[in-house]
C-alpha cells in the first residue's frame, strides 16, 4: 500500500496504472501531471487521479512517481522531477524502449538512480487518453522490469509488487535485451504496418485500392492506427535494434520473392506452412 | 431461382454459397462434389448439399456449375467437367486470382466459354471446411465478377444476381484489373504476414521471441492462419502483379529505413501521420 502517488502522463497507459492500483486497493492519493489540462480535468471528473499536479515540486511528497509519457518527453521530464526527489520516493517508467531511458536517468537522476526501476507494460496502445483507460487493462498482461546494476532490489520488488496488484505477470531482463526483443516482435511488424498503409496511400489509384481492402488488411495494419509520435520516438530511440531486424525481414522477403519468380511452389509451401504451424503453436501456447 | 446447383468444392466458401442460395430460397437441389468424403459427409449431413456426388458427369443436369476449388485444382476440374456440361449450364468460379482462371477457361471450355462467368467472393478465409460455412458469410461483402467479352450477358447476370441474393454486393472489373487490385491490398499483406511469422520462427531464440508477443502481433499475423496450399496457388496465379507489389514495398520500407537510419524524425512522423490518417478515412469511409 502506498500513500501518495503521483502520474506523469494519465492516458490510457498511466491512467489504467491509477484505476488499477486504486481498485486493488493499493493507493491513497493520487495526483495527475499531462499537457492537457482537459485531459487532467476528465481525468479528475472520472476519479482517475485525487488532484490535478501544478509544481513538479510536488513530487517530494510521493512514494512513487509513474512516468506515463511518451519516450520522447522522458529527458525532460527526468530532469524537471529530479532536483524534487524525496530520498524514498520510488520511479518508475512506462516507456516502449528502455537502453534510452536507462541512459536518460543515468544522466539526470543522480543520487537517486537506485530508486529507478525501468518499466514496460505490454498493453495495446491503439488508443489513447484518459478515457480509453481501464482498470483491468493490465490483466493477464506482461509487464517488463529492466532493472539496473545499481538498482535498490527493495525498489524493483515494490514495482513488481504494484504490478502484481494490477494483475500484471512480471518479466525481469536487461534493458538491451528488452530493446532487441522488442524491436523484433513489436517494433518491426508496426513498421510494416505503416510502410504498408503508407504505400498504398501514396500510389495515385489508393483510393479505389483502399476501396476492396477486406477484413485482412484491416487486422494486418490495426497497429497503424497506433500513435504516430509515439512510434517516431521509438524508432528513434531503437534504432540500432530495429535496422537490425528490418535488415533481417528484409532478406527473407527477398527469398521469398525469389521463390516466386522462380516458380518454387514446394518451397513456398514450406515456408507457409512453416508459418502457419508456428503462430498456431504460438497461439496455443498462450 | 434454379433448379439445380452443383457445388465443387464445399469449403467455407462453397459452402457458404450453398447455404446463403438455400436461405434466400434460389435453389431447389444441391450436389455437392469434393476430394474428402469425410467433409462432403458432413455437409450432407448439415444439410448444406442435398447429394453427394460421384461422377462429374451429373453436371450436364446442372442449372449452375460453382467452382469453389484452390485455383491449383481450377485447370483439371475444368477439364474433368468440359465434355459433360450441358448447353444451358453457366459455370463460375470462387477462385481468388482471375487471368489464370480466365486462360485455364479459354484453354479447356470451348464452345461452352460465353457461358463461364469468372467470380471472386472477397470473404475471411482463415477458417476453412464445410464446418466454417455459414449462410450470411457473404452479406455486406463485396463479389468481383470479371466477365470476358464472349461472355453471354444474361450468364453473367444470373451470376449476380445469385450473389446479391447472397447479400453480397457485386462489382465487375476486367481480370487484369481484379489481379493487380488485389496483389496490393490482399496478396501483398499476405505474403508479408508469412514473412514475419516465418522470421521470427527460424530463429534460434524464436520460441522467446513468441513469448513476447502481444496482441498487436497476433492481428498483424491473423492473415498467416491461412491455407497454405491456397497462397502457394495464389503467388504463383498472380505473381507477375505481386512481384511488382513487393518490389514497390521494398522501396517504401528501404525509404523508411534511411529516414530511421538518420534519426529524422519529422519524416518519421510524416509517414506514420499520413499511414494512420489513411486508414482511419478508409474505416469511416466502409
Amino acid at each position: 500500500m502506498i500513500g501518495q502517488l503521483v502520474v506523469f502522463g494519465v492516458g490510457l497507459i498511466g491512467g489504467s496504472f491509477a484505476l488499477a492500483l486504486r481498485q486493488a486497493g493499493m493507493v491513497r492519493h493520487i495526483v495527475g501531471f499531462g499537457r492537457s489540462a482537459e485531459n487532467l480535468a476528465a481525468a479528475r471528473a472520472a476519479s482517475v487521479i485525487d488532484e490535478i499536479g501544478g509544481d513538479p515540486a510536488a513530487v517530494r511528497d510521493a512514494d512513487l512517481v509513474a512516468l506515463a509519457v511518451p519516450v520522447g518527453q522522458m529527458g525532460a521530464l527526468l530532469a524537471a522531477i529530479a532536483p524534487h526527489l524525496g530520498t524514498r520516493t520510488v520511479v518508475t517508467d512506462m516507456g516502449s524502449t528502455k537502453q534510452n531511458v536507462v541512459a536518460l536517468a543515468r544522466a539526470h537522476l543522480g543520487a537517486h538512480l537506485p530508486r529507478f526501476v525501468p518499466g514496460h507494460p505490454i498493453a495495446g496502445a491503439e488508443k489513447s487518453g484518459v478515457e480509453a483507460a481501464r482498470a483491468d487493462l493490465f490483466q493477464q498482461r506482461t509487464v517488463i522490469l529492466t532493472p539496473l546494476p545499481e538498482t535498490d532490489p527493495a525498489a524493483c520488488r515494490q514495482v513488481a509488487q504494484l504490478w502484481a496488484a494490477c494483475g500484471a505477470q512480471v518479466a525481469e531482463m536487461t534493458a538491451a535485451e528488452h530493446d532487441a526483443l522488442f524491436a523484433a516482435v513489436s517494433h518491426l511488424p508496426h513498421v510494416l504496418a505503416f510502410a504498408l498503409v503508407d504505400y498504398i496511400a501514396q500510389r495515385a489509384d489508393g483510393a479505389r485500392l483502399f476501396s476492396f481492402a477486406a477484413s485482412g488488411f484491416r487486422d494486418f495494419t490495426r497497429i497503424a492506427a497506433s500513435s504516430p509520435e509515439m512510434w517516431r520516438d521509438i524508432c528513434l530511440a531503437n534504432g540500432q535494434a530495429l535496422l537490425r531486424e528490418i535488415a533481417g525481414y528484409e532478406a527473407e522477403l527477398a527469398r521469398i520473392k525469389g521463390l516466386i519468380e522462380a516458380g518454387d511452389g514446394a518451397a513456398l509451401l514450406e515456408v507457409f506452412r512453416r508459418a502457419r504451424d508456428a503462430r498456431e503453436a504460438w497461439l496455443k501456447g498462450q
